[in-house]
């Protein structure tokens, strides 16, 4: 029985309203927060804070980039504030780093008002910005990816068919033999029933899925998590190759993951093993 | 820089309000809350729910429980709502559980609206409740307790003595050898200042500290932290050790801890490391 966060009344103090918006797919806002800086709300649900964003990045991006040998080649699906395109490129093996965002605007505003958050990804040589659908690119594409990322807001608006099994084979397709795909899946406190949803149908399309969890303090959602899928055995990589990948990348200056977090954060406590069954 | 909590908006729909007063420590309340059942509130802060106060609870008790050889003695300080009372009984080791709170009001309204929380554990023979100041129970105390549980409310209101240097090293000497200490010491997320300030203390007194965190919903405080400190190198218990212990405590029913959360509850992101200097 999840606790419904539907219900729980959750605020923190707005210093200032940035900006205000609407576009074709959504509403969009940015207000800046006493707790959290800058912050980027989408149909009124807070997406990511200048303060805590380096959590929900790192999670969802460094996973797949440290578990995939070499990753050249990857594709973000969403991720309009640039902050997925940020962790991805911080990878010298990265050749090609495609975004597709649905909305504009989104990415728009985000340069302007949260720029820390994508620091210069969006000019780098190798990041192709692409305003699109990211469900028919997945669909035209084949063999192409060595990560996918899904970026995406939860399933209602814009993103709602971004969790189909339709769309989850389209993305194996898309991956390069080995691929890995790294999915934004909700939080295991306040929506269980949605990680478990997407965990069961990952698992109808690929051998080895796993859920790590973090808490990101702004969603005030309890254990967030993030759901990984591959016909890699992903879970085979161990914690040495991990430390000596990560001494190599010091530069990267992690805040959040590292390989005993990567470890740490795919244990569940058995209340929670139970809601995923 | 902490996550102020002070400054979030936070709540959850109260049902009903069932009990509303005021003892000479503290006002004293306990709501049925939509989400989380009947929680009692002291001083306008939610420490324990029926729903979720497995977690607090195993957390704050069953640890040092599982990492002691075989605790005998057990003293609990403050945990009015009976919930580490109820599991520290569940130890067949144990031939005493001496519970110390300073406000009989709380007890008694927590038998009467919160009775999943201590069950049977204030009838239990072994078991012993003084109405009284826990300080100075400690002080009169020596070489008699194998675990003490610090289940105190924060350190504003009765609690506020209960995190000084020389409360900890009267701790101490209430210990048996090997004795250890739990506390419970606040969010890493909304009071990092505490958790250090807290674990600083320990540290002047005892040769072994370590922080461990738990997300506990109803607090609403991300990364909640429990305490252990003791003289005894228990951080030399070996997994394979209470994976053993763990399977003859099958009776137990533990919904939260576990050998492998006993470890991953240990490891910090470097972010929250950094404010534990």
């Amino acid at each position: 029985m999840p606790f419904e966060k539907s219900d729980l009344n959750i605020g923190s103090r707005v210093e200032k309203k940035l900006y205000s918006g609407t576009s074709p797919f959504q509403k969009i806002a940015v207000l800046n927060l006493y707790t959290f800086g800058n912050t980027l709300v989408l149909d009124d649900i807070i997406q990511t804070t200048e303060r805590d964003e380096f959590i929900y990045h790192e999670m969802l991006c460094q996973i797949p980039m440290f578990l995939h040998p070499s990753p050249k080649s990857v594709l973000i699906v969403g991720g309009g504030d640039g902050g997925s395109l940020e962790e991805v490129l911080k990878h010298a093996s990265v050749k090609k780093a495609i975004m597709v965002e649905i909305d504009g605007k989104v990415v728009e505003v985000s340069k302007k008002y949260l720029p820390s958050i994508s620091k210069n990804a969006f000019q780098d040589k190798r990041a192709a910005l692409i305003i699109g659908d990211g469900k028919k690119f997945i669909k035209d594409h084949q063999n192409e990816f060595d990560v996918i990322i899904l970026d995406l807001s939860d399933p209602a608006g814009p993103a709602t068919d971004l969790i189909s099994l339709s769309f989850y084979r389209n993305c194996k397709k898309a991956l390069k033999k080995n691929g890995i795909v790294s999915v934004q899946s909700g939080s295991f406190t306040t929506q269980p029933e949605l990680v478990s949803l997407i965990s069961n149908r990952l698992q109808k399309v690929f051998s080895h899925v796993e859920v790590r969890k973090a808490v990101v303090p702004s969603y005030q959602a309890g254990e967030y998590t993030f759901t990984l899928a591959s016909d890699f055995n992903f879970s085979k990589v161990s914690q040495s190759v991990l430390i000596k990948k990560l001494k190599k990348a010091k530069h990267m200056r992690l805040k959040y993951w590292s390989p005993d977090i990567h470890w740490a954060s795919s244990v569940l406590p058995s209340y929670l093993k139970e809601e995923l069954k």
